[in-house]
C-alpha cells in the first residue's frame, strides 16, 4: 500500500478499504480466497450450515432522524445474515463505553437494540462491556456478532450473478447516508431526511420461500452505497453489470442534498435496502414480491447482468440524458463514521 | 444506580461492573435470569448445543511482555468458550482503527492473531474494519466473537458448584495484570512479569475427556481477578467458599510488584488460568491431570466448596498468619483497561 499509517478512506467501504482487506488484513487473519467474500462466513456443522457474521458501529452522531447506533448496530448485523440466505438465530453484542457517557443516553441505545432485535425475531444472548477513560474513544461503539442458520438448500453469494440476470433494490437509495450527513452537520434541508436502517430478514424470507432458486445473489448496499457493492459483486462473479439511472429509485430530498453536497446517491450507504440478482424469468414475479412487502413497496428493476459470460467485473450506468459512463467503488472517504 | 454516567469502574469486572450489566444492561438487552451468566451463551441447535460468545478489548498499551491486544483477543474468546466446555469452532474479528495507526503496528498485532488462532486450532472466518478520526480512538479495539461446539453431555457452568467440591488453579496468578501495569508505567521490577495470556481449549479438552463427569464449574480469573470469579461463582451455585491463601500460587516478583503497588494479587487479572470445580473423589486425578500439563506444571488445589448446601454465596480466605477474612467482589476501578 502506498501510505504506511491507517487512512479515513480504509474505513469508507470503497477501494482504500479493499485494498486494505485484500491485500492486508484478509490474508494475514484467515488466507481465504478473495472470492469467497460475503457479508457472512458459511461454516459446515453437523450436516447443516451455519452463517456467521461481524460489525462495528461508530457512527456519529449516535442518535438521528428514525434511529439510533443501537437499532443499526441489530439491523446491521441481522442483514448480514439475510442476505447470505440465513435465518438470524443469535446475536452477540459488545459495548466499548466512554466514561461520562450519560446513562441515560446509554438506556436509550439499549431498548433501541432490544426493539430492533424484537422486531427482527432474534434473541441478544451474549455481551461484553468495557469502559475507556474520557478521550479514549467517542460516546460509544458496538460490536453485534450474529449466528444464522439455513432454512433452505439454495447458495446465496456474491460470486453467484450469472448472465442474464435482472437486478432489484427494494427501494429509495441514500437515504441512510444522508439522514446521518444532514444530522452530523445541523443541515437544514426542509424534509427531515430520516435513516431506512431496518431489518430485512422477514422480506429476504419470503423471498427465498417463494423464489429461492431464482435468487442467485443478495447484498445490502451499505458502505460505499450501490455503486461499490455492484462493482465488488461484478468482480466477484466476474460478469459486466449495466444500469439504467431513470430507473434507479431516489427520494427527491436526498437528490437535492446530494446536489448541494456534491455528492452521488449511488455511493451513499444504506441500512434497510438490498440489491436482488434474479433469473430473468423470474424478475417480474420477485419484483411484484417486492413491491407486496411493506418494505418493497417502491421496489425497481435498475440493470442487469451483461449477457456475456466471462469479464473483469465492468458496471456501467446509462444515464437520463441518454450517455454511458463507467462506475467504480468508492474512492477515498466520502462519508466517514456512517454506520 | 447511584450515579447518572459511566465511571471507569463499570468496566473493572468488579462490583459496579456487576451491577451495570445485572441491573441495566441484561434485564434491557435480553431478559435473562440472573442465574444464567457464563463466559459464553449455550445455544440448542438441531438435536446439538452451540456456544456463543463475545469480548471487546481495549488493552492499553497494545504491545506488553509475553503478548498483545491481538493474541490476547484470540486467547480470550478461545478461553470463553473452553470455559463453558465447547470446543471453538470459529472465530470473528472487529476491528476498530484510529486514524494515524501505523500499519506496521496493524500488521504485527493481525500476525499475533492469526499465530494465536493456529495454536489454538480456530479459523479465523470473518471480520469487519471501521476506521475513526485521530482522537476518535485509542490506536485499536478488537472485538472478538466465537461459535463453539460440545463433543460430551456435561453442564460445565457457573451454577454447578456443588458442597464439597475442590477448587484447582492451573498456575500462579496475577502475572496478566502486572505485566500490563508495570508496562504501562514503566515499572522497574528487575525481573520482567510477562503476561500468562494463552489459549485453554486443548488444557480444557484433556480435562474433559479424562474427568468430565466430575468437572461442575471452569471459569478464567479475568478482571477483577481470583477474588471476583469466586464470588461470582458462589452466588451463581448458592454455596460457601473456602480458600487457603497460603496454597494460592503467586510468582514472587508479582507479589513483590503487588506490594509496592498496594495491590492484591486475588484482583489481579489473568488470561491464561483457570478454576476448576472438581468433586473431591477425583481432584487428586485431576490435579495430576493439570500437572501432567504444559500450561499447568504449577498447578494447585487452593480451596473447596463448604459442605453446607444451600448459602448467600460466601467466600473466605485462610490467611498464612491463621486469621479469616470475607472475600469480596473488586470495587471501583483497580486497573483500567486491562484486557
Amino acid at each position: 500500500m502506498k501510505t504506511d499509517v491507517i487512512l479515513l478512506g480504509h474505513g469508507s467501504g470503497g477501494k482504500l478499504s479493499r485494498q486494505l482487506l485484500e491485500d492486508f488484513i484478509i490474508p494475514i487473519l484467515s488466507g481465504l480466497p478473495e472470492n469467497n467474500r460475503n457479508d457472512a462466513a458459511v461454516i459446515p456443522f453437523s450436516g447443516d450450515r451455519l452463517a456467521f457474521t461481524t460489525d462495528s458501529y461508530v457512527v456519529d452522531p449516535v442518535f438521528f432522524p428514525g434511529g439510533d447506533i443501537g437499532d443499526l448496530a441489530i439491523n446491521g448485523t441481522v442483514n448480514d445474515l439475510a442476505m447470505s440466505g440465513a435465518r438470524p438465530l443469535a446475536v452477540s453484542v459488545g459495548l466499548i463505553l466512554e466514561e461520562g457517557l450519560p446513562l441515560a443516553d446509554l438506556e436509550r441505545i439499549l431498548y433501541s437494540m432490544r426493539a430492533a432485535a424484537d422486531r427482527a425475531g432474534v434473541g441478544i444472548v451474549t455481551g461484553d462491556t468495557k469502559v475507556v477513560s474520557r478521550g479514549g474513544a467517542d460516546k460509544i461503539f458496538i460490536n453485534t456478532s450474529g449466528i444464522g442458520v439455513f432454512d433452505h438448500p439454495w447458495r446465496i453469494e456474491g460470486g453467484n450473478a450469472r448472465p442474464g440476470d435482472k437486478i432489484l433494490v427494494n427501494g429509495p437509495i441514500g437515504d441512510h447516508g444522508m439522514a446521518i450527513l444532514a444530522s452530523r452537520e445541523g443541515l437544514e434541508l426542509g424534509t427531515e431526511i430520516r435513516t431506512d436502517s431496518a431489518p430485512l430478514n422477514g422480506l429476504v424470507a419470503t423471498l427465498l420461500e417463494i423464489a429461492g432458486a431464482d435468487i442467485h445473489v443478495l447484498r445490502d448496499p451499505t458502505r460505499g452505497g450501490v455503486a461499490t457493492t455492484l462493482k465488488e459483486i461484478a468482480i466477484q462473479s466476474a460478469v459486466d453489470i449495466v444500469l439504467e439511472e431513470t430507473a434507479i429509485p431516489v427520494r427527491k430530498e436526498v437528490t437535492a442534498a446530494c446536489a448541494i453536497l456534491g455528492l452521488d446517491p449511488l455511493y451513499v450507504a444504506n441500512e434497510g435496502k438490498l440489491l436482488a440478482f434474479v433469473s430473468p424469468e423470474a424478475a417480474p414475479r420477485v419484483l411484484a414480491l417486492l413491491r407486496d412487502h411493506p418494505q418493497g413497496r417502491e421496489a425497481a428493476l435498475i440493470g442487469e447482468v451483461n449477457g456475456k459470460a466471462a469479464s473483469e467485473g465492468k458496471v456501467t450506468l446509462s444515464t437520463a440524458i441518454g450517455g454511458r459512463r463507467l462506475v467504480d467503488m468508492l474512492s477515498g472517504e466520502q462519508l466517514p463514521r456512517i454506520c
